[in-house]
């Protein structure tokens, strides 16, 4: 069987929802797992093979550490096909590898850099910057409800992600604003918080 | 047939890399595409597609746009499978897309953030730096010859690419050298060096 390591309310809950909407809960072995938080609670857990002790971490049967959130989503929906993801050969795969390594390359790094309030010529020439980000989104959205077409599928649950848990940080593109709240109404999005409130209770953190 | 658009003695060489080592290069129609270069020299090429007019792009039959280099050398060895990368479902699959994401998730990033000489406790958080990317990559690297096990894959083509440019930045780590090493012996490497000199030479830019 396959093992995710899991905190709950972090980066690996969108592993969490993506199990749900492919109703694969019951195929992974979920480890609830600590990991110091911005508040300064929490500490890093000794039964957390990844390296730095973050999550998410997917480990194989045969023992392959994946880390990485796009890395695990894309195993993830190669392992387990469903209209959530493109297969290799079909239409939209190529879109679709493209945007869960967009956002790993380029919006994740840009975000975290206005959150820093840093700005450098360097970055600039390798990632550019948020408004530069943003118009892609908004193309990317252009005429259609997801970012691969008229249904959602995991680039939406990735990329949607960081203004999920951050809703002011949402552009102010009425394009995207719409597609964010047809993200957050996904049903595996409740059902993995839900997920999640039960888990920090089991595991006694303070509720998100 | 494929769309490469591609600038010599860039990131995009990496997607020209792995063309030769593929025996790939007559199913790709390579667009030279000129670029802004650190030096001042080059400009934005119109003829460039890319919406912030980078390279490398690569454009599919059906007009799907892959941008970000890790996204098409994924799309391209699913494409044209080969012993350079393991399918889906063969094993080192997991290892295999765990360490492409990993090199733009936090490789660049860290290796970007130590260029511009900034720190920042977001960036740490996020990303770590480069000593911990250094870790990570010795520890892949532990006993085996390339990342992947004994046999060269696409994962050692990205990783050591910015060693293989920047040889000064090469981690001081025996494992580490060693396997830049094996990785620049590669015979796609040469070859792929001897097409961007006739390519800047056709294009008319200065010798890299
Ligand atoms: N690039 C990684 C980032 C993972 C990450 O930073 N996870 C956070 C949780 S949101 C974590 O584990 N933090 C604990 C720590 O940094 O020690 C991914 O997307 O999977
Ligand atoms: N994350 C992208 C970065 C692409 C990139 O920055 N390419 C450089 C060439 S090394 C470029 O096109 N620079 C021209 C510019 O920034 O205008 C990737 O890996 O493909």
């Amino acid at each position: 069987m396959l093992t995710l390591y899991h905190a709950p309310n972090s980066r690996s809950s969108r592993i969490v929802t993506l199990l749900m909407a492919l109703d694969a809960l019951d195929r992974v072995d979920i480890r609830l797992t600590d990991i110091p938080r911005q508040d300064g609670s929490g500490a890093r857990d000794p039964n957390n093979p990844h390296p730095e002790g973050k999550v998410p971490l997917l480990v194989t049967e045969e023992g392959e550490m994946i880390r990485e959130s796009n890395a695990i989503l894309l195993y993830l929906t190669d392992r387990f096909p469903s209209d959530l993801a493109p297969e290799v050969g079909a239409p939209g795969r190529g879109a679709y590898l493209s945007w869960l390594f967009w956002y790993g390359n380029v919006l994740e790094p840009v975000y975290m850099h206005r959150l820093a309030g840093l700005s450098h010529p360097v970055l600039s020439a390798s990632f550019r910057g948020m408004p530069e980000a943003v118009a892609y989104l908004a193309a990317g959205l252009d005429g259609w409800a997801f970012l691969l077409g008229d249904r959602n599928s995991v680039a939406d649950l990735l990329i949607a992600s960081p203004f999920l848990w951050f809703p002011e940080a949402t552009p102010d593109v009425p394009a995207i604003r719409d597609w964010v709240a047809r993200c957050a109404a996904q049903p595996c999005i409740a059902r993995s918080m839900e997920f999640d409130a039960r888990s920090a209770e089991e595991m006694g953190l303070a509720p998100a």
